[in-house]
């Protein structure tokens, strides 16, 4: 992760300063307010500003379901209660905005979800900075293995190396065939006086990628926890499980009984289909079980047999 | 303008406490969080909590246009070109949200804008206040000319009266009859042991629209900006317009380079259309202009000579 | 259900209409396109329009997944795969467009829905017809016993009578008070000229809850099977529950395949927390379990074995 | 534009099957149902599916605004007045289905429309075809010019060339690296037994932006046509406008009355500042303007002249 000096000061500065406020605050969250947590090798995500707490959550839950709400004794099992029944509504009440850095290859798959507000760094109108995203040597073999499995072709050694090399040349080469087109330095100083550049919005399209572009993003509670639901799912891609993670340890800064009820009901609950709750009925009364009596299909049994601890 | 001595109490502590944030910090608008600004006879607006202000727009934007911004001087310029260009996504950086108590008709249009977090409170779980909007004399009179234009029958005297009274009348009865076929009191204790009681989801059905409901209202800058260009004008009815001018005084407080932006450029903005540039052009050049010409129809025409101030 | 001679001339000209279209086209839609199903005691449902049907579903899915997909062997086994793993997007490539009349108590619970595009029509224009939801004397006890759980106090017999009288009588009178201050008809046409009139857009606020609004609702088949399984589901209200059974009709015709998983996955499935999870996995492994040892709370651990089968 | 035999085969079956459908039917469009409209050097647009036409907007409308559109003689002059006063839910009502292959430059502008449904095909799953954008010598000197006004630079002859060489030097080498780290081509086969292959989810990072990506894309009229007024405006990128332009095309076959109002009220429309309607005011009552009097920007005064065909 790499800051400008500017970056830097300008972070040290509005951590720097106090306000007073009458809102909802949260001292765990505003440790870390504006700072930037790394993510991968060049990129970071960092908390810009947000709105509400778990209280706010409640407040929220309370108005809308009003006197049935008193029987829920305390806070906790409200929130335990709402996201056990998918009443989503009330953790649409907190807000949070973050600022990330990442490669352009995982902000595509990042912006598919359409709930946030975003304020992406323009390539069009800006220079892109000389930086890329270059895996890990532990990456490229645990990624290989996992994406072929039963091939046997673990990335490693000097095929590993030539993958290394291969990307950091072309993605390097590129950038500078991007800076010689546009005859301009990041700053927007030209180069060469003696001829003319290519347009901004054109020679953009020469970048591989890897390049790192950077937004802000700001998404309210509900929508954040689905985000982080699929995105720090174990099927995930690891280039972005890596930012879920970092993002999941701002919720548990902010909002830590949504956090809590987050990891029991979602992360760590199952769905179980028709058929499948059948079966393990039939498995509790001790009745045969089968896939063919199950008709579930060859893959839903497996997953269902790992879902449960059984080995076959 | 009703609230409960517990309501009072709670607002008086909310108002009282203080905390230390690095988070941006509006102080005009902090001066009126948490509390009710009075809207019609019964209902109110308040800011329950805020994110961003005006400088938050500037930095999204700078993100997004990146150097380009440069060559814009100031805050005010910025914002001003954005609202301008409907470069709106740097608007959405900043959220805001609102307690309102609003009749149920009015609820019901507003809810049409479907950009916000709502969290209302529900009648199928919860029993409503006995508490109705009843317009004034002057507003009878006003919409009734309004919406009748030529017809001459403006409402007042013995007719708005009778009008009042119906209102008034069949309002009460049928809360009053709700509560008997409820067979229990707003705090939820039966009133009456020796008889059973009508489900909360279905005894609600006979109340009446003006019956007050309330929710939490949370809404970004952007959306909220286009619901009040749509509900602060003149075409919108009264009793939804009160409630859009008192959030455009919170927005004023809050963003006020943006809130006089929006004012120069939407509020008090007009769009002519092809043949209304034409026109306008042709008029300027000295050339003759009719309707026939312009292949207006008779309503654009009018409408265009309107905004133009001409009187024909 | 009572529809106007003109209404059902239009539907029947509609009906009698035929087109050639390349478009994907479902016969089993087609035979009930624009035919209203009856709802409640005045409502309808009818499918007006629609695009896609499951091939579209399967179509999108091979373009997101590409060559991945050619794995699965056929459609149902694809739809089945992208419902249990929440793979939504390509559900959202179809499109159903619906006529629904309703009474205005159900139309605010369903407008909660955001993603659905809305024409509804408008009391503030036109005036409303003299129709109300007056329920049956077998839901007057079926809801007031569900929600009122121990209380015995099923509502029946002259107190039931007591019940339906006023919900008549109430809406009767308040219909008839909204067309004298109104003066005028439905059909626009002033009825006493000595005297002035109501603004229509005041005059609805005396009409109660239970009065019929109809609306246009266009919506993908992603977000309407969510609507679905929170309205079809045993804990709605009765009274929308009918309008998501009708429409699960169509459902079935129109999409099959999806139809189909959506019960074995989405309405016949169910979700187990981490806690869940581990309790089921310790009785299958016939361990002892319990709800101390659960760390559930006594809600849940109920809500658990019930799930399971299992009496307690 | 590059179909491979499989898609054209597929394409002319598709065109050659024919339903019998009760469905609203547009004849102009079932012309081009299906068929590609090539975009750029690779692109395409084509039309995969519709739902309503000019009618379903007047309908819609009617339902919503009642008796009140009656005044409103003919579908004309209904649409034009919903347009020209943003009464936008009627167009809302129409619905339609593209299938785009843009490069993923452009792809990553037109995805910030979140209005829309998207399948694209992912390169996490699949492997990329060697397609690559590459602008013709007359974009890059019209680009050129554009965005670096008065410095004199248009980018021509060998600089010219030079900057297609490298563009397309890069593309491919890249592309060659990315076959080569996959270690398998495109249908999936492995190319070199005898060593390992990088995941495709990692080994997309190499490609560049100038790759070409493709999805089906669904929307609704009103969002479309907020999308084209941006993208078709002569300050959109060229590589986009020309999308908008197709789908323009597609629009007036499709709904032509829409499509002229469009034309007409936002196209060719513009918008005054309550300054700028001051201003024309001032002027057609022949008193004297200034930009100082006006309070406006240099900025905004030069583009309130140039709207108004003034020479200064």
């Amino acid at each position: 992760m790499d800051l400008t000096p500017q970056q830097k000061q300008e972070i040290k500065e509005l951590r720097a300063a106090r306000f007073e406020t009458r809102r909802a605050t949260v001292a765990a969250l505003e440790e870390i307010l504006y700072k930037p947590m790394p993510v991968l090798d060049h990129g970071f995500v960092r908390v810009i500003d947000y709105m509400g707490d778990d209280a706010a959550i409640v407040q929220a839950a309370r108005v809308s379901y009003g006197k049935g709400t008193k029987k829920v004794s305390d806070d906790t099992g409200l929130i335990n209660y709402l996201l056990r029944h998918r009443h989503t509504t009330p953790f649409e009440m907190c807000e949070i905005k973050y600022h990330v850095k990442v490669p352009i290859f995982i902000a595509r798959q990042w912006i598919r979800h359409r709930t946030a507000n975003v304020n992406e760094y323009s390539a069009r109108y800006s220079v892109l900075d000389r930086e890329f995203y270059i895996p890990s040597v532990e990456q490229l073999a645990m990624q290989s293995k996992q994406n072929h499995q039963g091939r046997g072709d673990v990335l490693e050694g000097d095929e590993a190396q030539r993958v290394l090399d291969l990307l950091k040349e072309d993605a390097t080469r590129n950038y500078d065939h991007y800076v010689e087109m546009l005859n301009e330095d990041p700053d927007g100083n030209v180069i060469d006086e003696g001829r003319g550049g290519l347009a901004r919005e054109l020679a953009r399209m020469n970048l591989t990628l890897n390049a790192y572009t950077q937004w802000y993003w700001k998404i309210d509670l509900h929508n954040l926890l689905h985000f982080l639901s699929l995105r720090s799912d174990a099927h995930a891609q690891y280039e972005i499980r890596v930012y879920a993670d970092a993002m999941l340890e701002t919720v548990e800064r902010w909002v830590p009984i949504a956090h809590k009820a987050f990891l029991q009901y979602r992360v760590g609950g199952v769905t179980l289909s028709a058929a499948g709750l059948e079966t393990v009925k039939n498995m509790l009364a001790n009745k045969p079980v089968s896939q063919e009596a199950s008709k579930m299909s060859n893959r839903e049994w497996r997953e269902l047999m790992a879902t449960l601890g059984i080995e076959e």
